[in-house]
């Protein structure tokens, strides 16, 4: 595929774990003929040096963003509005922003009313990750097959929506157009809820006298050990997601949990009926996603 | 490592994901100069005879276990005592039975009675396995690295516990032994209960209205899609461990409805400080099995 389009300057806000993979891409594809990054620590804009893939790496918000005509926000959602607060007035008129944030509404809420008329909002997820953060954790090959979704309403610029469709397609992605509060719910389903239930179950262990915890750890296999990696993942970006999308996480949760009280009851109960209808019933599900990956 | 030990005769009762990878040991390492196998079910055996694994392939548990000095149970646990009971007047004198079941205080109560004194039964669980079940499932590296818990009592003999521990060496795993009660305790925390929520919340899904469910299937990734490959595990395999362990999984099932519950209020009440405390504690934990991995 030959490259339909090119960038003067992009500007990474935040160096994390996304952040880091796409911009690894711009720098082997040359998609910008700037690179830039802005990351508030200084740790970070160390290390952001080190890897050779940012022309420019800035501790100046307003600096960093100045002339770009593409900037993408890879900070925790609950510090998005904030940060671009304080740099709006710097974005260059025709530039398109887009974030990459795992919850949308909330986002969308806080950026938009922000930002001058004459400049682009794609609100994007591009949903891969791995359990390591930080700008040494990225690599060129996450987004590799996996879904973007990008939220952009009906005043959105197509043409801005087309350009950040490119991007995640350069990137590997397959990419999709959806309503923000409908991504909020499904993502609630098959990414914060199961998220929420690793970190509980990681926790209630943390809890367990000491003997017991170590046992535990010793011989962990199969269930416990998935849960605990994704229970490794980062915690203030898993902070904001709960307290941003609390409304749809919190009616899954509701469901779960009354679901989880129902298996409890027929275990005490010794229902062995009714498990192994479940049992068979979640099999299914499992082949819908093996299907769906093989198309 | 030279082997210090071959049988003249092996059965293996059940040939599911378990014992068809240990059977493939026996046969690799020529343990047995005979290897046989029981399946109740037709279909089984026309696999088993496929694979070339296995000397003789039985229909009759009784004729199964003659003469064999080593008897490896590899059946759902609920089923462990009816079928020692069916062929357990056919043993013969000094022949070890072990079994590779998931709890250990139910099946050694429906066992070690049905036995004869000259019989030594050396409860077992190999800590392996994948979401695959059946003969083919099977494969000989399953082992390879893991911790295969014994739990004999005190009067087990010693030479018929170091006999298995032998064995589950020569697949490759690290072997050590424990109290019955205790290994249920800490299976229930490690694989029982992480098993019971993938099932649970994999089971919210499919209540869904069909478009949601749709789309939850098709951009699941990361977490769902992780509790989906736990919850494809066999229905009548986990049926069983929750029926024959539930006073343990009760248990800690109940303090995780307790601490999930409590997370549920933070969210509510958008307390960030409380999430955050807790996902970096998680942390914790997976460096702890990290680092014991590399042990």
């Amino acid at each position: 595929m030959n490259k339909v389009f090119t960038f003067n300057r992009v500007t990474f806000i935040g160096f994390g774990l996304i952040n880091s993979s796409l911009a690894r891409i711009f720098k082997l594809k040359s998609l910008s003929k700037e690179i830039c990054a802005y990351s508030r620590r200084k740790e970070t804009r160390l290390k952001i040096n080190d890897l050779n893939i940012v022309d420019q790496v800035y501790d100046d918000l307003k600096k960093s963003v100045e002339n770009s005509d593409l900037i993408i926000l890879g900070v925790p959602v609950g510090s998005m509005g904030d940060i671009v607060k304080e740099f709006s007035s710097s974005i260059k008129p025709g530039a398109i922003v887009t974030d990459v944030g795992s919850v949308k509404k909330g986002i969308i809420d806080s950026i938009l009313p922000i930002l001058s008329k004459d400049v682009h909002f794609v609100p994007g997820h591009p949903i891969a990750g791995t359990e390591n953060s930080g700008p040494e954790a990225g690599f060129a090959d996450l987004f590799k097959g996996r879904w973007c979704i990008l939220t952009p309403n009906e005043n959105t610029s197509k043409k801005a929506v087309e350009t950040v469709k490119n991007i995640w397609q350069e990137a590997g992605m397959k990419v999709t157009l959806m309503d923000a509060d409908y991504h909020d719910r499904v993502l609630a389903i098959t990414s914060h809820i199961p998220h929420l239930v690793a970190y509980s179950i990681v926790g209630t262990v943390t809890e367990l006298e000491d003997q017991l915890k170590t046992e535990v750890i010793k011989y962990s296999a199969g269930g416990f050990r998935d849960f605990t990696r994704i229970a490794a993942s980062d915690p203030i970006m898993w902070r904001d997601v709960f307290l941003n999308n609390s409304e749809a996480v919190l009616e899954m949760l509701g469901r779960f949990i009354e679901d989880l009280t129902a298996l409890q009851k027929s275990i005490r109960w010794q229902d062995g009926e009714v498990l192994e209808e479940l049992f068979v019933k979640t099999r299914d599900i499992r082949k819908g996603i093996i299907s769906e990956e093989q198309d």
